[in-house]
């Protein structure tokens, strides 16, 4: 199982950034999401809103406090996997974070407090360069499932037949 | 070269998301975005001042219509290559794109208008779930590039030492 937490939503700046966070977890192959931050049911509801429509039983949730759930994931052993610019190399690392089938991958937040640092298992980044917890987050989700994900299969959804001009649903 | 033309940009809406798809489209290798829609000053400064700081030679540019752009990339003989939910799989094509070296990829935009998918010469599809341009185009960079985007360098920028728990600059 992989779950996301995404730290420090924000309800007025972050709405679109935070719902893609949702979004790309659920399409890319992970299982939930926790937001902490602005407590925002209008983000809930759009991404859980997603679910409904296109299958699958990828949730998304609220908590206040971060620290609660990292050590409610460490009881259960997952392995706590935080993506930062400054982390050890994404491409270097992930065949041994891939042995774990349980993981809580951390993803910014404006500011990240620096006990996250601490608390996680591997700071991970994907380039040294400045980008997107978006892209970041696709991007370990698709190394970690060697791109099997992009085929997977939600089950109860609406369906899209690829077709190279049109847009058509099965 | 890589370009990548982000579509129907709001001012007031798109802000953060648009700065990523700048953001990330410099970390992941291409070459320079173009944005429609608002003309907006503070959005083409803060993707240029992050090459100002970390390097290289990305630029961003504002566009008022995306046909003139698409024309004249397609006159330069750039493949046109809309990333969309409806396309041709990304896994399956991404081998025949690789071979261009000219490629102008098209992200959204919340409304597409149908013409771009007229326009394309491919409309290529990152899993057909809804769920991010941003993370959409991380995958199309990353898939093209086979990976080795990752340990680009930026002459003349800030550097980061990976490291496992603190920020370390070179």
């Amino acid at each position: 199982m992989i779950a996301v937490l995404r730290l420090s939503h924000r309800k007025k700046r972050d709405k679109r950034i935070s719902t893609h966070a949702g979004l790309v977890s659920r399409a890319l192959g992970a299982d939930k999401i926790i937001y902490t931050g602005d407590e925002d049911n209008v983000l809930l509801n759009s991404v859980n809103n997603v679910v409904k429509h296109w299958g699958g039983k990828f949730t998304a949730e609220y908590s206040k406090h971060y620290e609660k759930i990292i050590n409610e994931y460490k009881k259960k052993k997952f392995l706590i996997v935080h993506l930062t610019m400054y982390g050890l190399k994404l491409e270097k690392e992930i065949r041994k974070i891939r042995k774990r089938k349980n993981i809580l991958v951390i993803i910014g937040g404006e500011k990240v407090p620096k006990e996250i640092y601490e608390l996680s298992d591997y700071n991970l980044s994907v380039t040294s360069q400045p980008h997107s917890e978006i892209a970041a987050l696709a991007l370990f989700l698709d190394y970690y499932y060697k791109g099997k994900e992009l085929s997977r299969k939600f089950p109860h959804g609406k369906r899209i037949k690829p077709d190279a001009k049109h847009k058509i649903f099965i």
